[in-house]
Parts: structure tokens; sequence; C-alpha cells
């Protein structure tokens, strides 16, 4: 098929649709740095992990070396609910920015959790209900990741209990219905229901809540509720793993018209988009098969990648976690109010980290009325009104192509367009009507936040 | 492909996208009534027509000849943004239903206006945009036939102006806020920028507003705006035509399988996804080629077919438009509050009331407890969760499936799930609190709307 006219939407066949999911970790010279028990110093070993996630899940997130995992039958049967999804060539956008570049994203929005986080949770939800588990716990921001687990859970039948951050829970009272629907108990966080909530709603009667809390309750109830685990929508090894269905469709869908990209971009949170779209393309730069630019879009708000340090965090605030290798602001950085609930993260996936650390990625960010500029730019030609996140990966591949147009470059740009932004309409009505505002961390503002970064015990 | 395995989702390739549309009506003996003018009572004229309506658009609804129309080069682009969509093979559903039937869905939703309503919005948009108008005006109730339009007018370079019922305009602002990113002006209805809106408020001060008076205000300001001129998300045979991609792109996909359906079933409102989902079936059917069984699906609050009678009357409450012959509750009738809000229209189509009347099709009514019972159940196996209009539909393949159940015949059934239900949340919210009621109808009321049917003049 090489040579022929590529369409709009390249659609994989089910038959086509990759049987294993692909371990980058295994052609990395230098592995990602292993989580350690906050306790000891230690590395976690399987047995300590497993008493908060399922067994087959620490296997996957210990396992440095297989690089491939075979996708089981019951999760393929998932994924073709929704999947193949499709690569888009953005004729439209190309046409409207005037660029010989060529502009391709990997769409992963045409589902009803609306992004790509139904990849990794219909992977933790079968593990789940193999082990014999009653259920799974878990936090949600934005909402996507609670949903997507929701429908995943309903799917394997699974009891589900989301802790939401509560100021979530009050403005987007739609993505909390999607959940119920779906038969989830969904929590404002934090709550009476569990210690930790108690604790912090005593020394912070009137808080609206954090993603940092709500893992800490959500991690409560599963390791105190017999049957249950909890579960995690980003930042683990194991979910970049599931996430590399996308990596791994878009590179097929490429090779099948003979297109190799020049740049890869995506946005990044915990980096369970970015992580799972460059997978087999980083393995291939890794092998050293190919070369590629690949580009991490972070909010200026929240600039893990760009402003951070790299060191061992929690990946939680409230400090139950085990500690992470990673890019990070410190866990007590409050990122200000944006609207990109699932990219308001303080640290960053470790394999990431490791691979930002040494050189074979870019990162950059945006404040948000640039993001929210290029959002509506997108969704006016190519009919998607996207994610705020995924309206990141957005900004950037347009200044990408408008850099082509400069210098006459026919380049090819793939980005991650993670998902749609129907949940999140009062966002655009701020952009609509003028009055969103930016705000950066100053220099004072993450000093702080480094100088609460946790002493290993030696 | 006969015999081959069949997907979950059956995609059709760009090249394989029908290029013209069908029109029906070439193939009906008795052909739909025309539209009268109401002063006269004389069929309105393509001159009459084109004072409300682009030229191209009156002449598509006038012929009742030509079998097929081309699809204008453009949008047959603008589609590609969106379609082919896919036709689903609902395994889960069967599955979890443990029926011998084997069920299809036709998915209009995976695109941001959420529905069909793109096919037709496009079309119009295109030939006001040819005819070299400024902009185009229309009414919106639930809001997904507004947000299609405003998605088309950007595309093509056309103002916007929408009226939307005040209740929805209060109760839905997501909606409002995706039709003002794509550029749309949007007016709550009724309205002190028009006379027959002033008029309205005046006598009803307090009035939430109603689809026929936002059809009234709409006409007005197209009527008295140079270069412009007004569009309808429904009823009309230029809709129909429009529409026929779906029934067309259905056929084409199950012919590839070898696949004859049984049954066909559509939610029914105003007709524009159920006259284009059976097009090209009810086409055969005429030619006496094929037979298939075909049911529109109703609110049982708003039962235009089931309790309606097949007359003359006024499209729109106001009672400025042309005077259609269909299956009417009366211009006047008011249906109860229902959540499928695109299905809360008085009348139907003429072209499928014709074939109703004929004894082509059958037509049930379901309450809406009862629908969202089958949109939940839907949502949990198939992944998707539905738009209250299309549950009808649901509803009604559900019942089929299970009848299947009890005498094993092995039935196909066909569907049109015509969107999403991301905007409906308020809704499903009742269902889930059983908080939702049922509303039906009394004899009364209906003999109310029959009493001020028009007299046509002689």
């Amino acid at each position: 098929m090489k040579n022929a006219t590529i369409p709009y939407k390249i659609y994989l066949e089910e038959r086509e649709m990759p049987t294993a999911w692909y371990n980058l970790r295994a052609d990395m010279k230098t592995k990602p740095a292993p989580l350690l028990n906050p306790g000891t110093g230690k590395p976690c070993t399987a047995e300590e992990l497993e008493h908060v996630f399922c067994a087959d899940l620490v296997k996957q997130e210990l396992d440095n070396d297989t690089p491939y995992f075979e996708i089981p039958e019951e999760i393929r049967s998932f994924y073709k609910m929704y999947r193949p999804s499709p690569l888009v060539r953005a004729y439209c956008l190309e046409e409207k920015l005037q660029t010989p570049a060529k502009i391709y994203y990997k769409f992963e929005g045409n589902n009803t959790s609306g992004s790509h986080k139904l990849n990794s949770a219909s992977a933790q939800a079968y593990y789940a209900k193999k082990q014999g588990l009653v259920g799974v716990t878990t936090e949600t921001g934005a909402g996507q990741w609670g949903t997507a687990l929701s429908m995943a859970c309903s799917y394997f039948g699974l009891d589900c209990k989301v802790f939401m951050v509560k100021v979530s829970y009050e403005q987007k009272p739609f993505r909390r219905e999607v959940m119920r629907t779906y038969g989830a108990e969904v929590t404002p966080s934090p709550s009476l229901t569990t210690n930790v909530g108690k604790q912090i709603l005593k020394e912070h009667p009137g808080t609206t809540g954090s993603l940092g809390c709500a893992i800490s309750e959500a991690v409560e109830v599963a390791t105190s509720t017999p049957g249950y685990r909890y579960v995690l929508g980003s930042v683990l090894n194991q979910v970049l793993l599931h996430q590399s269905i996308i990596g791994l469709e878009t590179k097929a869908a490429l090779d099948k018209y003979g297109v190799k990209p020049d740049i890869i971009i995506g946005c990044a949170g915990g980096g369970s988009n970015l992580g799972g779209l460059i997978a087999p393309f980083m393995g291939e730069k890794l092998r050293g098969e190919a070369d590629y630019r690949i580009i991490a879009v972070e909010p200026a708000s929240c600039p893990s990648f760009t402003r951070g340090v790299y060191a061992y965090d929690f990946c939680d605030t409230g400090r139950v976690c085990p500690l992470a290798k990673m890019y990070t602001l410190g866990s007590s950085f409050i990122p200000s109010a944006n609207h990109a609930g699932g990219l308001r993260f303080h640290g960053m996936s470790s394999v990431l980290s490791e691979l930002y650390d040494e050189g074979l990625m870019e990162a950059r960010s945006y404040i948000q009325t640039d993001v929210f500029e290029a959002a509506v730019q997108f969704a006016r030609v190519e009919g998607i009104l996207p994610a705020p996140e995924s309206s990141h990966a957005i900004r950037a591949a347009i200044d990408e192509a408008l850099k082509c147009k400069e210098t006459g470059e026919e380049k090819t740009i793939v980005f991650g367009l993670t998902g749609t932004g129907y949940f999140d309409l009062k966002a655009y009505e701020q952009f609509n009507d003028k009055t969103m505002t930016d705000t950066i961390p100053t220099d004072e503002d993450l000093k702080a936040g480094f100088a609460c970064l946790p002493k290993i015990p030696q």
C-alpha cells in the first residue's frame, strides 16, 4: 500500500491490531530507577507491592527485561469495542496553516471515557478479576481515569470505588454521573470514610481536595478492605506498558503507507499517553534503528520536565505511596488552577524521566491561553473538540508545522490526541469569554516544593 | 468477503463511501404530499420557498423523481472528517441478552456534534455558501442540530445564528458553549431580537420557550436579513435526502459481508435519522426486490405516529411556516418534559408519514424510564453512553432480540444509534437517582391538539 493515497483516517483492521504490548524498558540501557520503600529506602519487593496492586500487574511493573507481553484474549475483546483507534491525517489543519508539513494525529477519544485511559483501565480490571478480587479503588481528578475504570469494572464485573477530588466532584457533576451510570461508587475527597481523609479534614476543614489526597484515601481503602486492590491510571511502568498499544497501532498504520515520522509529540502529565505513543519509536531509537525528535508538552503551571528536578519523591501528597525517581516539582507542590486536570501532577513516569535525563527526548511548556487558542483553531477545521490536555500537543504540533512553513521543510509530524473536551466546557467558556488567566509558578514556589523532597533512608 | 468473520466494527474504506445521496421519493408510487402555502392553500412554488431556503436545497426539496443526487466534492471532503461511520456488531449485547439474534447498529455519534445531524448541516451550509450567502439561521432544542450547524458553518466560512429554546439554553450551557466555540451566535428564545419573540414574551412573560417559537424567530431573522436563509435539521425532504448517507453506508457494509437484515429500527422525532437509515432498504421494498420489517420508535410522551392523525399542519407553533401533510399531534401540542429533546416534535416527515400510512412500516412508543433502562444496559456492555433519542431504538432492538430468544429465531436486527448522551447527563442523573417520571398525554390532551389543526383555504 506504499505510495497509495493516504485517507483522512487510517483504520487498521481488527486482525491487524497488536496482540502484545511492548515493554520499552527492555530496550533501555539504563533501566528506570526502581520504586523504593519509603521506610527502608530499599527497592520495593513484589510481596510489598502485592498488598497494594494485583499480582500480575506487579510482575509487569517490575519486569525490565521482557520485551513483549501478550495481551490476553479478554482484553483484546474489550479493545475491539473501541479499537483500533484512527490515525488521522490532518489535511484540513495543514490547509489552514498553509504548511508543507504533513500532520497526523492518533485519536484516542472515540470512546465514552473520552480518552486513552481505557487502554490501561481494562487491563487492570481484567487482572483484578482474574485474581478473584471483589473490587478496586482509585482516585480521579479531571475524571477521565475514573470514567475509564468504571467502564472497565462494569464490563468485567468488578466493584469500583472512586475518590474524586472534591472540587472536580462539584464542578464536573456530569463526569461523576457517567461513573455512576457504569455502577461505580463515587466519593468526594477528602471524605470522612477514611482515616487519612478525616485527618486532612481536621487539619484543613474547608479544603476542596487534591489528587494527592485522593490517592491516599484510595490506597487506604484498598489495603484495608478484603478482596480489594488499588489501581492507578498513569506514572507506573505497567500503565506505560498497556498504553504502548497507542504507539504500536500508530506505527503499524504509518508503516502500512510507508510513512516515517520526523517529530512525535505528546502531552505529558504522569506520562501514560506520551509513554504509550512513543514506545515503539523510542525502541527503534534506543536500538539505533531510526531517529526521531520526540517532544513532551506540559503546562507552564505544572512544569515537571522543564523546571523540575530528577530525584526520588512520593507519588502522592499524603506520602503513603512508594518513592519513585522522577522529574518532580515536589509532592507538596500545588499547581495553580489549570483546566488540563490530567496534567496537574507534580511528578512524571520514571521511564520517561530517565529517557529525558539521557537527552533522548525534548520537553517544552505552554501557558493555557496559548493552548486553548490552538484547541479552538483545531476544533474548527478538524471537527473534534479536543481535551485541554491533548491541546498541549496540538499547540506544539501547530508550532512545528509553522516552523516548516518558514523553512519550507516537508516534515512529518505525529501527535497524540488523547481525548475529547466534552466535559471541559467550563474551560472553553472562560476562553470564549476571554476571562481565562495564566499563572506560572515563581522560582520561590518551586524552591518551596524542592525543599520538601524526602530524604532516602540509608 | 461473504462468509468472512464479521468484525466488531465494520468500517468502509474512504473510497467505498457513497458518492450520491438516494432520493427515496423517486421510488414511491404515491409521492409525499407537497408543502402548502397556508395563505392560498396551494402547493408552495420554488420561488416562494427560495425566500426562506437556499435555491439548490429548494430544488432537492421539490424533486420527487430524480433517484440520486451527486454529493458535491466539498461535502464529501467534509464527510471524510468523520465518515464512513462504523456499523457495529453488538456481540457484547447479544451475549448479555443470550439471544440468538444478530444485532448491528450504525453509530453516528463519533463526531463533536454527537449525532447524525452533521450529515445534513454540512450539506445545507455548503449550498448556502455556494449561493454566496452571508449566513444562516436556525433553531435548536436539545442542541444537537445547532452544534452540527455551527461546526458546518465554521468550516465553510458562514455566519450562524442559533435560536436556542430558553429552557435548554439555561439547562445545557455546555451545548451552548460548543456552539460558541465554533463561532455561532446563540440567542435564548423567545428573545427581544425579533417581532415574534417580543409578541410571545408580551403574551407569556415567564415562558421558557419552545421549538415552535424558536423556529418562528429564526425564520423571521432569515427572511428579514439580507444574505441570510433559514435551515432546518429534520422533517424536510432535503434533510432525509442528505441523511440517506446513513442507510447507504449501512447497506454497503452489510452487503460486503453478505448480511441481509430482517428488522430495521430507528428512533423518530421529525424523521431525519429514521428516514436516512431506512432509505435504501425501503427503496428495495418499494421496488419489490426485498422485504424488511421497519420499526419507528417514538416517546410515549410525544406519539405522533402511534396516536396522531395524518393531516396538513404547521411545522411550527408560531404558524409562520408552510403546511406539511404529516402524522401530527397538532402544532399547539406541548409534549411533557421528556429528556429526548430531539423527539419532542409534534409532527413527522411527510415522506415517512406517507410510508407509514401505506402500511410499509410499523411504529411503537416507549415511556422514558423503559428507554433509560435499555440505555444503561447498552452502555455497560457496548461501552457507548447513548443519547436518550437513540435509546428508543435500543429499547426496541433489545425487545426484538428478546423475542428471538423466546422463539429461537436467529433474526438480524439493525438499528440506528444516532448519537451520544454526553450532554444529557442530567437525565441519566435522574434515572440513576430513580427520580425520573413518565407522563403520557391523555386522550383529552390529544383532542385539544387536533382541534387546533388548520383549515386549508380552498
